[in-house]
């Protein structure tokens, strides 16, 4: 399994992957769109999500895609601990997936600060760690060049859950 | 040594830093700046670049701090050969080191696509890897929530080198 993933993704078509991992049958209804059902820079790391079994941590400058947002949805759903980290700056633009995963009831927290939050990571069961150049927006899948890397080494696991741990505690609405 | 760098760096005077990798005595002409001398997020990515002996390929979306601008100039004056990509929309904006680069004789290429070259990320002499949601602006440097990660295992190296020398071959305007 490759360890690096590379953007902009090859299309391909990731239905079949997200109504798999929902528990609902292909077979019957395949998607009609004309994408590939191929493997892709995309369908990889909806994988390495998916595979998720008890938490999730998100810490996401930008969230907009509708296969990630759905990903993310889907294992809240699934009983998994998911808690989002985002940058209030983005979080309101047009697209965002923010509102949708709080309206799904999924635990999110926002900066105060000047700065920007523009971390682009998430933690899967708090032993592979995923981070890179990119943020979960369709304009950065489809269109810009990126990189993702999927580490399951403590070294570099372990600072990442401490640095969410830190900025979820700073964030800290109350 | 630690393999995670979070920002925003605890401010630090790097003066004496890159005054000794230039060959210069720092001892008799002191910064006068009232920054402390210690070790920060900045100081390690620094140190991290100017252990390049051979060297040193840079591909990053924008690259405005003076600090990581001269320490690639002095590594291009000692004989590593440095390239760099960048990405065009970028490139011109106010404080952008390209030019100063590109005038003291480092070749640069930049993108000619509607995306943008998003990557953070540099690979010194063929063995270590830095990269991350850092650009390398006074910005982020110093306001925002920023990783890095530092890696010599070639399982990551390698597919970053291919991917530069894929962008560079692309990018060339010829
Ligand atoms: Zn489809
Ligand atoms: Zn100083």
């Amino acid at each position: 399994r490759p360890r690096v993933l590379f953007f902009p993704s090859r299309p391909s078509c990731t239905e079949a992957l997200l109504a798999e991992a929902a528990g609902l049958r292909t077979t019957a209804r395949p998607c009609p769109c004309p994408l590939p059902r191929v493997d892709s820079s995309l369908s990889r790391l909806l994988r390495h999500l998916l595979s998720a079994r008890r938490s999730l941590e998100i810490c996401l400058f930008a969230f907009s895609s509708p296969q990630l947002g759905r990903a993310v949805q889907l294992l809240h759903r699934r009983g998994v601990r998911v808690r989002v980290v985002t940058d209030a700056q983005y979080m309101g633009l047009p697209g965002s997936q923010i509102g949708l995963l709080r309206h799904a009831g999924i635990q999110v927290r926002h900066d105060q600060e000047d700065g920007y939050m523009h971390h682009k990571f998430a933690v899967v069961d708090r032993r592979m760690l995923i981070t890179g150049s990119l943020n979960w927006t369709t304009q950065a899948i489809q269109n810009n060049r990126e990189n993702v890397l999927v580490v399951e080494d403590a070294e570099y696991v372990k600072p990442f859950l401490d640095e969410f741990e830190r900025i979820w505690e700073e964030y800290n609405p109350i």
